[in-house]
């Protein structure tokens, strides 16, 4: 078998079999196919795309090529959930304790990464002493115990994607639906859940701008978790503002405590209801979706959900009376209303260059070994369909310099008005189970 | 300028600057730009092909990365041809005298190259003593004095086509009709010519098999020399056979100087009359084709193209009187006829197999240590359209060996049959001005 082969035959439009597709994946992951041959070929599905048992089998094909997380010591049937990423992004802590509260495990592994604030790990750091690193043992004794941990990602799972995403990255390959939804999938598979449930936004905020796009892409994706024996459910959900009201990362940790003791943050709530319901008819909780957010609901009417939230922190050896009262959380040292300077219906808010104010006043990481600020952040006042005079206050940015130019341009830049009433965006687009 | 920026712009079938196809060109060589970016680009090209404009504007990048040859210490209005490859081409020893004969000179640089047969040098080494390698003046003097020199191609022409070809080798990006018109006129363009005239071969032994192809290929390249400032034409000739009867190195010297001499090969006569008529047209030698062809046919029939044969290989320090008796040039130890194992009419010879049947013997060279055999080589005895008689002999091998296996089965396969009398393929499709 000859890789040149492989690429003429995607090229001129064939479908590969699962012996081509395994030779690629495996040879490129220990370097005997060179980065050139990978990245013509993957311009070639750029093209040409992949069929459903194509991308399946390469999203297969790189968990083989790393390790694998083995959960099996954890009882019960375990779910993760999985976002493309967005600004405002905190449905991970509320989703967690609201599935734990209905007895299903969550062991959730997670990343650092790059991005406009930091990942679950640093946002999670916000609140002292919670530590993200354990031994498995523990780790597993953590969500038998109280249904939920956060661990650090050891363990090298699918290195193949590591490498072929990087080059991607310098290729213009990227935007090639089979082969995001398979990076997206490998790790996840690679992770070991027995059920998914993805979280697909869309519109100006998100790396999918369409709906047609994001569609496409929970679908591929939902079909390779189902081909590959793990029940998928995928939701397109809005990205054309950021979600709830807080930017950051102990600002995001706040907000998500709020919606766990009943505070009505519009969107945030919903969608964290949303995706935590799914998560729980996966695992066979309940009976149906129904059943499945009416006690999730209740939970957290009762305190089971916050409670929940509480058990993990203290597990994790985190300081809980931060989250009793989240003004113990990191403050930023200086608090800055942002003005508007015009008058109508808030019509649109990039959420990109909020994400960008927010990377500027610290709360992100640009390169690798930037340090987070967990205190600086931003809170929207006004969202999309609201009402605003001359001199509102747009945004709060909390920031640990007196005068963050360059954010409070970038917050600016963010906002547009319209002089008609704008309603608000749609939240869920779509459910897809198939 | 990002690499990746201009790879995006292509993959979206974005027109690129002149600038940006610059610095691809320039930074590829320079090793600036990685393998697997150019890959990825060539790939894009592969789907979006390039207007006649950047075609144009690549070529000129590949001409300019490296040396040029400077051809204007040579009187007159020189002229080049070049064939995109065929088995049995022996058209260069034919047309260059009978160009010359003319008045026009020809300075022709070659290489030696990979192949079924060795290329122009390897077959003019068939003459005992000619000498290929010479300094540029002793070069320049010759082609003044005789119209007509061959020169092993030295200086460092076009390195940046050099360096993509053998990357598109490998990548599968090889069949993209601009990459390829430009990486043949960017060799013809860097060797200095006034003029070009190009034979594009179609057919089932050809590089571009179908007629659509060959001429889409053709209007590429003639566009480029148009755009570039030299007066090119492109004849679209038939490989749906091998031209002529004879395959191998002295073989195909043998029958150049038969055609020189005024023999009636079909096929190959009118070829070389038809490409030499058109040289000597656009050196404006004569006012039309018509007074072109009729001048050049005199010239055999008169001697005076043999005689230009005869002059340049003298000047070469060749042994003439192998020439003049072709029973002198190098001779095989064993001639095999292979026989018919069927009867009917000949439809098919596949170019390709009597290439490697060819190849097989020693003719050519698989890697580019091999050693060339002149001696060896094919008398194909039976062409398309020929009646043919169980035991009736199709070729006649000229090998050093006794039963070259291969060979004789390779030949074989190379033969179809038709009960129906079949038509001689058409030989001169198109000719393309423009």
């Amino acid at each position: 078998m000859r890789m040149v082969d492989i690429i003429h035959s995607k090229r001129d439009g064939q479908e590969l079999t699962d012996n081509e597709i395994q030779f690629f994946v495996e040879g490129y992951t220990k370097g005997e196919i060179p980065d050139y041959q990978a990245s013509a070929f993957m311009m070639a599905v750029y093209f040409q795309g992949m069929t459903a048992r194509e991308t399946a089998v390469l999203t297969q094909a790189m968990v083989d090529s790393g390790e694998t997380i083995d959960l099996s010591a954890i009882e019960g049937h375990k779910v993760d959930k999985h976002s493309t990423g967005g600004v405002g992004d905190k449905v991970t802590f509320i989703v967690g304790p609201l599935v734990a509260s209905a007895g299903v495990p969550v062991a959730k592994m997670s990343g650092r990464g790059l991005g406009h604030t930091g990942g679950t790990l640093d946002k999670l750091e916000a609140i002292s002493g919670l530590q993200i690193e354990m031994s498995k043992e523990q780790f597993i004794e953590n969500v038998n115990k109280h249904k939920l941990a956060v661990a650090g990602q050891t363990g090298n799972l699918a290195p193949a994607d590591k490498k072929l995403y990087a080059l991607r990255d310098v290729t213009a390959t990227v935007e090639a639906i089979p082969l995001i939804a398979g990076s997206i999938m490998s790790k996840k598979l690679a992770s070991g859940a027995d059920s998914i449930v993805l979280d697909v936004k869309t519109g100006s905020g998100a790396f999918m701008k369409t709906l047609e796009d994001s569609e496409s892409l929970a679908k591929e994706m939902v079909a390779i978790g189902n081909n590959l024996g793990r029940k998928t459910v995928a939701i397109i959900s809005d990205m054309n503002q950021p979600l709830g009201y807080e930017v950051g990362n102990a600002n995001e940790i706040k907000e998500a405590a709020a919606i766990l003791q009943g505070a009505d943050v519009p969107d945030l709530r919903e969608l964290s209801l949303e995706i935590a319901s799914h998560m729980t008819v996966l695992a066979d909780a309940f009976s149906d979706y129904a059943e499945a957010r009416k006690t999730l609901e209740e939970n957290i009417g009762n305190g089971k959900a916050f409670d929940a939230f509480r058990s993990f922190i203290e597990a994790q050896g985190g300081d809980v009376s931060m989250i009793d009262d989240t003004d113990k959380l990191p403050q930023a040292k200086h608090h800055i209303d942002v003005l508007s300077d015009e008058e109508g219906f808030v019509s649109e808010i990039d959420a990109e260059s909020i994400g960008v104010a927010a990377m500027y006043l610290g709360a992100g990481r640009a390169t690798k070994d930037d340090e987070i600020n967990h205190a600086v952040g931003i809170t929207l006042k006004k969202k999309i369909g609201d009402a605003v005079q001359k001199g509102d206050v747009l945004v709060t940015l909390h920031a640990d310099t007196e005068t963050p130019e360059d954010s409070i341009q970038k917050v600016k830049q963010a906002y547009r008005f319209s002089q008609e009433k704008t309603e608000r965006p749609i939240l869920i687009h779509k459910v897809i189970t198939e």
